[in-house]
Formats: C-alpha cells, sequence, structure tokens
C-alpha cells in the first residue's frame, strides 16, 4: 500500500450505503444524509446530489513499527468481503496540540500509552479497517477511518470503538462523527 | 506551524526570483525555466506563462523527537531575511521501498544512521529550510525543500547539500532536482 490512493466519501440522497445512524460523538456534527457512496481517485466530481463530501488519501504508515506491521499484515482481512455488510465512516479531527507534539511524543501517546494498534489488534480478522489522511488536503478533518464488518461483529466492533474512545490518545479529539452503514444494493460487496 | 500552509512552486517567464541554474541530480529533468515564483494558499491559479507547477503542504513534523525539535528551533533562522537573496528548491522523490518501510525503519535510516538532523543543525543559522510535503497531494515529487541563504554562505551550502546525498537515506531517492534562485525584484525580501 505505498502508493496514496484518493478517495472521496459522498453523503447524499444516492449509493449503495444506507446510513443506519449519523451522530456527532464530539464537536460539530454533520447534516444527516440517506446514502453514501464511495469514489475513487483523485480528480472525483461528486455527484450533484451530494450533501457533503469528505476527501481523503492513504499514506505511508505514521506510527506503526515493523513488528507491528507484520502483526497486523499477518491478522487483517481484506475490504470487500462479502460477508461485510456493516460499514463504519468515523471522521476525526485532532487538536492543534497534538499535531504540535514531535513524532517520539505522538508516538509515546498512540501506542505505548493508549495501545491503539495492540486494542485493534484483537478484534482482526472481524474487522477490517483502511485509514484515509485528509488534514494535508486542507479538509476540515483530519482523518478519515472506514470499517467493515459482518453483521455478527455488530456487538464486537461496538467494544472496539468504546475502548479506542476511553484511551489517553482520544483526549486529544476535538471533533468525532460516527456513521454507522449498511450495504444495500443488488450487486454483492465489491472490494473498496 | 501546526496549519497545514498550502504553496504552489511556478516556474515560467515571471517571478521575482531569477533561476541561476535548474539541474536534475537523479531521474528525469524539469524543463529550464528563467524565473520562478511562489503563491501561497491550497486554491492558487497559476498564471497562464507557467511553464511547470510543483505543489505542496506543510505538516506536522514526521521524524523528529522533541529535544531535536528544541535544538533545531532554538537555532534556525526565519524564512524572508533581507540578506537571503540566494535560495534554492529542491524537489525530491523517494523510491517505493522506502515508503514501504515502517515508521521505525525509516527513522532509523533518517537519524540514526544518516543523521540527517544533525548534519542539518551544523549549517545553523546561516541556512534557512521549509519542508513542503508532495506525495499525498498526488503530485510527481514526495518533497519540495526550500532554502535560502546569503551570497556569503553559498559554499557553506554546497557542502550541506553533498553531505546529505552521500546519507544513506539518499540511496532512496530515485528523482532529484535542484534548482539554484536569485532574489531579483525591486522590492527587497519579504517572508515567504
Amino acid at each position: 500500500m505505498a502508493m496514496p490512493l484518493h478517495a472521496t466519501f459522498v453523503g447524499g440522497a444516492t449509493g449503495p450505503w444506507q446510513v443506519d445512524r449519523l451522530a456527532a460523538v464530539r464537536g460539530e456534527g454533520l447534516p444527516v444524509v440517506e446514502r453514501l457512496s464511495v469514489i475513487e481517485g483523485r480528480e472525483s466530481a461528486p455527484p450533484e446530489t451530494a450533501v457533503w463530501t469528505l476527501r481523503g488519501v492513504t499514506s505511508n504508515e505514521r506510527y506503526v513499527t515493523r513488528t507491528e506491521h507484520v502483526a497486523l499484515v499477518e491478522r487483517q482481512p481484506p475490504l470487500g468481503r462479502p460477508e461485510a455488510t456493516r460499514a463504519a465512516l468515523i471522521p476525526v479531527r485532532k487538536t492543534d496540540q497534538w499535531w504540535n507534539l514531535s513524532q517520539d511524543e505522538r508516538r509515546a501517546i498512540f501506542e505505548e500509552r493508549s495501545r491503539h494498534v495492540s486494542i485493534g489488534l484483537e478484534y482482526l480478522p472481524a474487522v477490517a479497517r483502511r485509514l484515509f489522511h485528509s488534514r494535508d488536503l486542507g479538509e476540515r478533518f483530519d482523518f478519515l477511518t472506514w470499517f467493515e464488518y459482518a453483521p455478527a461483529d455488530a456487538e464486537v466492533f461496538e467494544e472496539l470503538v468504546a475502548r479506542l474512545r476511553a484511551t489517553e490518545e482520544w483526549s486529544s479529539v476535538e471533533r468525532e462523527i460516527d456513521i454507522r452503514l449498511v450495504w444495500d444494493a443488488e450487486t454483492r460487496r465489491r472490494p473498496l
């Protein structure tokens, strides 16, 4: 995953994902919409029916060590599993204070004190995940994290989200939206 | 410097910087131009006379520790010093292999083995510097580094560049252009 992959998440009246729930966890909310679609590519033009668009780009890893990377790759499932008909899109913005920390300080909060990777590993392979970076694109959020799971793993996913929100790292989150989605299209799920 | 600052470097027939030299250090070159201008802001429209444009964004630090950060901040000069009438714009692209390394591996090459920060510190406060990230913007280079120095420090700057190019880190550079500039405008230098 070395090459950056751009994606635009479009909330509006169309798209294969039905919005089951859209809630502000912290800070300002986003308008509630009925459907969500995901458009790949940098030059994507959102449909005219878009109520909001959120853009992001996959990037190189920022905090994970080689040992953690290997553990993640061994256990993480691909996106687009046919049974993974539930998804969550969680846009997050962190505080200026977080961004003014140096790399070693952010890493220490992220993993040594908040166990972000270690906690995430416990939920593999149930939950598939892809992180998109938005901050350097001039977007209103810093990250968009996309999760996919089967209906049977919905409770497990709630537990993962609750544990992460209870960490020291999350005290640096100043805005967070939780958007839950159900695959609702005639076609089967396909890889994002 | 927490908020991302977007900039577009425009090579063409206009601009306050006269291009003294434009050379490919490694990989494909860029068309030679006479002048360079720097436009701030994300939505900047380059002039029609542009031969090429290079876009980048300042971002949070990626490798530097708090101790290194403090040492840099104590010694680094601001951009736009009136006497700093020489500049260099050095676009660099690193290999896929570099980007596939984990954070701890990149950090080890960057500083523990290549002494990127330590070497740079030796050239402060003579050389002012600002790093722009381009990779996640879908640009052809990964970084654009902008340097400013006085004519009297030109040799010192050559030494800095030569030392960095001799490091292990630089074996991961697959494309590099070296553009040298002279301030040539009726107005005095002003902060970038």
